[in-house]
């Protein structure tokens, strides 16, 4: 049955003649109508910059920016009617216009082609999302801020290779993420600020006779500058391949933190809670809790690092200036936009709303000697041993906690003291998780202490 | 301007409550309503096994499959109306079979869950793009033979780093494509073989204790056999993934064949002539013919490979069985699909209407020298100079004809036998593009005879 | 410091000049010597048959084949001084030939070039690696085999989303791998039949004018066939890639069941304990053992995919016949043969090692009422209520249990009773974890009998 | 014969107790001795500061500091017999003190672990390919702009779809690359700002309770600060993720580069001629100039890509702190890092040594009425034809210059005022390739005049 309707369907497919086989992979409508608002942006700033340099009349200019305004209304309310024959967002809305304005229409492509008009469009859709990067990675940040702030001081086990090796505080571990999520923001930073010159003018590759004053375009589209070469502007790809690159990196750290809650809220370990909304359950067994946006988040690197590399494969050995490959750019990154975007939001939720089990963190935390580095520490610190037998030391009172069954804070002093007769009382003070958390005091350390000043940094630093 | 129009979009977006989120990241209905009729086909053969083996009653069953039925053709005609708080396409249709038959459709999810079920509509979409591929690619082979067929014996440089290095046959240089696109068929029918099991019965991950009969649905969706392991078959993907990784082998054969079609198109090449069908043009400049469906074709194996790399991301470290991060391989398979199937008909296309410029292959076959090697292979067969001679002779020749500012085959025998005197006049039967070609007769070599042969081979696999 | 050195190597770097740049960009010989035996086994072949069909002397052949085999004995003996201005090893090769017995190794490249001569070594080389990872497998599978037959019985928790859905038994969930390695020694084996055809006799690009004798050099290596295109033969690295796509699928299968052995080996889960062979402790906690094998074979993944990506891109519109850019693809297929050998003698070994805790298994498999279904599937099954309605009365029993802060098994029968009037006793015999497993009769279904099945299935299949 | 010696090398693999399996899975000397310099400078700054905060005494740290110098000695000169026993380059470093200065090098590891310490030498040795990638792009942004200025002015036709659209320059040409390699320095510089702390202090993932200096350490090493988060410290590698992100971007800039210069070196085309020392020959056909290096670098995108592609993925989903996965990032980093350079150093020589041919590119311009769009322009500019009606003139032109097979600027003014009444001889201005790209003259555009302009700013922006 799902054979035959299947065949059915790709036997039409493959029965469509050529022509139908062309407009199919070559026109671009059913994607680029995303970016109708930045391509009337662009065109209205090239028209009033046509009529300042007297290149068209301003009754031309005024007739094309009100028909442009008309566009967008239509198109925003969703009243407008895309043609596939028309291939491209730019015709149509070109030939709208010329519908609604007549003749003056046919002046705004003057000194323009639509290798640069898509380069801006473009530039300027990729510009937005960093700063919708920005927006959901301070919004991330703040959420994990408070996370840090109310368990500056709840202790958790650290893991190395999934194994306790010493105890951290929540607020540490949560600070962690806001120093890569800051990275990330960051690199969006930077990338926009690279990205911010305008392709407007290039023409179709060589530039333009007409005596244009692409400043004047590029400052009203909020660039802050033309691009310097025009052949570069219209076959250049690198603001998207490098937004792709950081929404990449930001995935995997979104990658790492997901994989820590899907881990934390098995059964076995109960570190976290997360809330209802996020999850997701099973009608007979009550207690159970799907993190499934967690996983769902976990998994968008995959579509992330997949557009980077299409895109990267796309652009390899692509001779200048302009070839068609390059219209494979646009739904690459909008797919990773809207993941990148739809991950950060939904990660931003799920922080906000989970609760950290503080008993089941604290109870892990103390387990499996996870202090013996804080005793060993202070054996070189205090009676000066060197840090060999520091160590031989230390691995003899574990041995001998194990034999009692108890943990290292609960042998007496004159057990200690058989094995070495250095130790003083003193060494309780290091000795149990809290004592150890408090004793880490070096800058980044997991100390409370340390923890609050970076949480002040950071809610600085956002302003 | 465009500024604040995507500000207050994303604004809006974020402004969205952890519902909304939660809905966007965790539905799927939007893309897996794509395998409507496979999940209708599977539910059909699930009842009528739950009936036959008196898991249900018949005339439940037979409810059942007169409500798929329905379903199935309110979906054809486009008058579903599908659910996002349904997530999925089971749901829906499960919900909709509800209304249409009461009480009944809750016994259709009998010894059955989401798992096994979402497990084998996605195996039975993918079944059918490998039939898809298969077709495709047999149209495409076709058309190559008919080309290699037209011309097994027009001489062309074969290249070498482009640069020219032989010549060949314009039949030949076809057959190589046939020989490639006929490895990707081939792999196309391991991976469905290989896939052709059905996970049916494995219900969530651990079977059923219900006697259904696994060998009855696997039959009737033409599996031929069921899974082996429950917790496997739940988890597996690698159908999947064997699709993508030979789709993106088949895109990077189509991408090297296109990558030769931009380069022959241009004016400096000449080679051939695509149809007007699979160019554009300029309104000015009627000479020029752009090769834009070639360009799109050498694209899309960024987009194939790129899906393949975000499955195999995805599917990295995953814990057995199921886990949410594997929702994210349908739209990943589909893109890739679609990309396929439509650049192997776009090719298919392209390759029909073509035309080859049979003159400027000839011309360009001769310039260079091209047959110095086999001015120097008749040295060691006829006068039997050691390889190492040969060579220096054959470039002593090549000199003396450059000076002379003519090709080898004018040198006349006189100026020859001065340079070597083991040299008559049957050396001229290999001198010329012409007899190069054909004397290459060594199985799998250029010369018109065996590329015949080939094109028979060929003609007689396909049937 | 750092700057410093580096600086000093880095300027040292670039003022080489274009010649040493040149012979560093372009030498392969630091690699491709892995090929030696497979290069002197495809002369040892090509030389025999020039003898054969009169193209050369029989006393020039043995003088050839005698001469080769020193120069394998020197290399294998570690006493060959390989040279970079040779460039590679088929030159390192004929120039030592040529040492050892003079004029007749002038002979050997007749009707060869190194086009099809690095196209023989490169298949031999990759289906010796289809060999290896074939027997790699196999061991493996062996490995999986003895644990799932120890502990066919052994009751565990079936996973989805981490969280404890239904019990499983050990042997079971071993068996899940058996069959995802199962299906990439198939691929393997598929991948080795397709690629055994003999590329020897393909020339420089076009074939040969000497009658050579293709079927008989095919034969003398093990191919099944010469390739039948002599364009395709000396441009075509699929065989490499479809060796790199089925060694990423299969190192997916290897990334998931160490992050299993990673998360089973930590403090809270303690589902197995790994060798200390395959771990690494500390000095001072004795308890603790890191998982590191399983990690880095987790790791491998990266390698091994990455270089499927490098390869794919090199050959991404790389137009006939030979281009340098394939020189490329050896390293890539070298290292990532390298790894997944590694990868799967270290899992075999860890496998082989590893030891179940029974009791944790069994602990955790009951815990979270994860018998529910059974009760469900139950009461739809014996008391035959609507899917629906049995949800409802489990849910009502399990909130039963969790206020009387019991397991489901421990409820009286007074108390089902209560809830549904229907329940009578032979409800016991689905509740509790044994029951539950022993109840999945299902074709490959959790029960042991079943799982027993499998286990002889395969140890038949693997003879 | 090759499957004999081959199964006798793996069986011989297989074989290898787990012991030898798991040192070979696990040591990383092999590699990693790469850092030696990395690693000592990192101890010798460690060490002062532990004197200088009182942790460790004067002598001491003399001691150290001198047998470190010792250490690295040996490395440099060769005499250094690195261990795999000892894992890897920090503990072959410190055994090595031990054995020359005694006890005190016990002392070094206090308040530091391997974690930190190899994330300290790690992030050294990728800024220090940081530095050597932006030494190498300068020096071929040099040698672009050493051909931009001899060719400022020479005429090229400017390609879309590699089909011939408008005359530009061959300075301008240069300069769009210097514009891509551009924004790859500032993207390198950025990644060397945003690395440039110091994880030095983290010590094993927590900070310690030694009352270390960590400002110290950091400014000794160059860092600008340490970094603030311990855990964040060890289990970070964005430095490399965004290191391989632009190398991979840089990558792609010199496949399109390489690209053009092989299409350009095509005896169809015949723009440039490459010089001899980045070629190579044929024995037989002296005309024969293959693009070697050319088609080297345009593979190297594959290899650093895939080695983004590898780190990503080896990243994807790790818990924090370290996880032994991590030890995967050095190979993949310093394989991308040796290739960028070369491929850098290899261009830069390539594009200083080649040489344009002038003639061909003006030939090759003025072909194809590329100049109709300056009639076009002309026609809307002086006689003031509104667009569509400027292109329909145009076209008309254009086909009566292609009847009489000249070019456009061969019509008489009669003929071109008989197909528009409008044009006077001002029109002959922009008609001729030359009038072409002298008109452009739109900030960016391909004039002369501007390109010079690009040129100025360039030299005075790298100084």
């Amino acid at each position: 049955m799902a054979e035959k309707t299947s065949n059915q369907m790709w036997g039409g497919r493959f029965a469509a003649g050529p022509d139908a086989i062309m407009e199919k992979i070559n026109a671009s409508i059913d994607y680029d109508q995303r970016m109708a608002a930045q391509d009337i942006a662009g065109s209205k700033a090239h028209a009033a910059m046509l009529a300042a340099t007297g290149i068209i009349s301003d009754s031309d200019a005024d007739a094309i920016r009100e028909g442009l305004v008309t566009v967008l209304s239509e198109i925003e309310a969703g009243r407008f009617a895309f043609s596939a024959a028309l291939e491209d967002i730019h015709m149509n809305v070109e030939a709208r216009l010329r519908e609604l304005i007549g003749e003056p229409a046919g002046r705004l492509h003057t000194a323009r082609s639509r290798n640069d008009q898509v380069a801006t469009d473009f530039r300027l859709w990729v510009r937005d999302q960093l700063d919708a990067a920005d927006a959901g990675l301070v919004a991330l940040i703040r959420a994990l801020l408070t996370q840090a702030e109310a368990g500056a001081d709840w202790v958790m086990p650290g893991f190395t290779h999934l194994q306790v090796a010493q105890p951290v505080t929540w607020g540490h571990h949560m600070m962690a993420y806001v120093e890569m999520f800051g990275r990330d923001l960051s690199r969006m930073r930077d990338a926009r600020a690279r990205m911010n010159e305008s392709p407007l003018g290039a023409a179709a590759l060589a530039g333009t006779s007409f005596p244009i004053d692409r400043d004047m375009t590029a400052r009203a589209l909020g660039f802050v500058r033309p691009a310097a070469n025009s052949l570069d502007a219209v076959s250049d790809r690198d603001f998207a391949l490098e937004f792709l690159s950081a929404a990449s990196i930001c995935a995997m750290h979104l990658s790492r933190l997901s994989e820590e809650l899907v881990i934390w809220s098995s059964a076995q370990f109960r570190f976290v809670a997360l809330s209802d909304r996020f999850s997701t359950g099973s009608s007979i067994m009550p207690q159970k809790k799907n993190p499934d946006a967690a996983e769902l988040i976990r998994a968008k690197i995959g579509r992330i690092f997949g557009a980077n590399t299409a895109l990267m494969m796309v652009m390899k050995g692509l001779p200048l200036a302009y070839s068609k490959d390059m219209q494979e750019d646009k739904e690459q990154v909008f797919d990773a936009a809207d993941s990148l975007m739809l991950a950060l939001a939904a990660m931003d939720g799920m922080v906000r709303d989970m609760s950290a089990n503080r008993e089941s963190l604290a109870t892990a935390a103390g387990a499996g000697f996870s202090t013996a580095t804080d005793l060993a520490d202070w054996l070189v610190r205090v009676p000066g041993l060197p840090f060999r037998e520091a160590h031989h030391v230390t691995g003899a009172l574990v041995a001998l906690a194990e034999k009692r069954g108890c943990d290292l804070p609960d042998l007496s002093l004159a057990d200690m003291r058989a094995v070495h007769g250095g130790i003083d009382d003193t060494v309780f003070e290091v000795l149990g998780v809290e004592n150890s958390v408090n004793s880490r005091l070096s800058y980044g350390g997991t100390a409370p202490v340390r923890v609050r000043e970076q949480i002040a940094r950071w809610r600085e630093r956002l302003g």
